[in-house]
């Protein structure tokens, strides 16, 4: 079994450092894309046999180091009760989203085993495919980020709905925060259980805050969710891309073992950053060089390796892959960082 | 005269800091919407009877320290022959982007005072209304947010068609960014002529490049932007939000009197990254904030206004003033600060 990732998560010494891609199950891949013409977004995710079969596609064609489930966060606020549909172009829709009082009453507490039992039983195949190839990394959304997508009701710049709650109403912000922690510690314990190997948490909507508020609000809901998914014994990567708290303060108070770095952070700024606790990051080559004629490809990838370091470190993208990049480009991404 | 923002941007002592809003002229007050109805957004900006009115109403409504020009930074762009509209609700356009080498090869040099005399003519109107009672600002965009926008065609959120020009044609972008740095340039130099006492370059699209772009790509042009602005006499104001590679950089490449601070910096933060070179700071509550009742307002008002200390310091919110704010609200803003 390959456990590079494994080892690199606990800051074991590796022969190279582990790499995957965020979003590498994705748009960008031709056989992704014969799936996808068959297939609505949402069907996929909820088929089992098909997220499993997605799951694998990157390990095939690309040769990563790890497997990333296919699946969406927004399956958590769904399974909660809030309708979501997904429409070609603008992404992923809550038509009745968070307002007021009544609406989080109407949310309700789930047991992931019954509500996302398609998630766990992907997750179950995948394993089964992967025949110890390669880890598989489960994942969810962190509080922040599926509470700021259930208030704004779909994809947003500038999350001005949300950020207009917290100031008028930050005791709502506040309830539904709860309620998400609770919801994601719960499915992250079960994709633990289900064969989860390694979970990341996405706090994607952390830039949405300026440092002091997401000191005080997003960051302890963040903590609770990672401690209670290190608990179950599996690794845990936190990202956070534009938390304007700064990389220690995500280490120190979340004890996360891997930190996600976003492609606005020098290598050697976050290596400082977080050096006292000894944490190993993970990332971030910025997708759009990804565009970039291979040779340039390769020359950013091997200078962000050696930056990095090789002890605790995965190399990743500080984002996920760009639905157009082109696949040979990504492949020489990743045969870059292998040395290849 | 009021010359505290003169006095301010010069790091010189104050009996206490000055305050303006970045959009202080703009939707949220009722009298610039009556404006509104009557005229559309190009022809207020376009003529200078209603642009010179609009620059006033803050001073009037709100007592803030300065005027900035109510005009846009897309009216460069525009004067370079790239023709602009504006359409409700989703902003500027402009409907055939910069997408090839001939594109950039149809832009052509203009004289200030010829295709942008329109804005010319409101700073003397401006100048002339406000009689002295507050110095009024001129303002430009940067050279590498105006590319992004001529290359994106419009508003967006990750500048995916621009960085991966980037990556695939750096040496088309180059171009163009030169084109823009003389154009800047000339637009900035004619402003001060006509009458602006102060200028503000925004590099509001800093955020679409990590931290080796900014420094190699963004950040020459933006310096020698400034640099030539500063030759006119006038104390300039850089400004560029989520800029990946540091405050101290910014403010040493440019050498900027003042470095606005976006409001994901914490002040202290922001103050130390510029101790060293003795630069005012202007910011940087979330302009979210202003939906919070008065008494939150106060509170974060005076918080932020201890944290930057009274010296080089300017007041001001972090982005602009966003639409549905409460001129209440905003005016709250303002007299805390101003210590009311």
């Amino acid at each position: 079994m390959n456990d590079l990732l494994l080892r690199a998560c606990r800051s074991e010494p590796v022969p190279r450092p582990p790499v995957w891609l965020m979003r590498q199950a994705g748009r960008y891949l031709p056989e992704y894309r014969a799936i996808r013409a068959r297939h609505d977004f949402l069907t996929m995710v909820r088929t089992p046999e098909l997220a499993a079969q997605i799951t694998l596609q990157p390990v095939d064609l690309l040769g990563v180091d790890a497997a990333i489930l296919f699946s969406d966060i927004l399956v958590v606020p769904a399974a909660m009760g809030l309708a979501l549909s997904v429409e070609d172009g603008t992404g992923p829709v809550f038509h009745d989203p968070i307002r007021a009082a009544a609406d989080v009453d109407r949310l309700r507490v789930f047991e992931p085993e019954v509500a996302l039992a398609f998630q766990l039983e992907a997750i179950r195949l995948a394993r089964q495919s992967l025949a110890g190839r390669v880890p598989l990394i489960g994942f969810a959304g962190g509080p922040w980020t599926l509470a700021s997508y259930m208030v704004e009701g779909g994809g947003t710049r500038e999350y001005r709905v949300m950020r207009r709650m917290l100031a008028e109403a930050p005791a709502l912000v506040r309830r539904l925060l709860e309620l998400l922690t609770a919801a994601v510690t719960a499915s992250l314990r079960a994709q633990v259980q289900a064969g989860a190997e390694v979970v990341q948490v996405f706090e994607s909507a952390a830039g949405a805050l300026g440092p002091r508020d997401f000191l005080e609000l997003a960051l302890p809901s963040l903590s609770q969710v990672v401690k209670a998914a290190r608990a179950t014994g599996v690794p845990v990567i936190a990202f956070a891309p534009g938390a304007a708290c700064g990389l220690s303060a995500i280490a120190r108070e979340t004890t996360a073992e891997v930190v996600g770095i976003d492609w606005h952070t020098d290598p050697a700024v976050a290596r400082a950053a977080l050096s006292a606790g000894a944490v190993a990051c993970q990332g971030n080559l910025d997708p759009a060089w990804l565009f970039a004629p291979p040779a340039v490809i390769r020359e950013r990838t091997r200078e962000m390796v050696a930056a990095f370091g090789p002890r605790g470190y995965i190399v990743n993208l500080g984002h996920g892959v760009l639905p157009e990049t082109p696949v040979a480009h990504v492949q020489e991404f990743v045969a870059a960082s292998q040395g290849r």
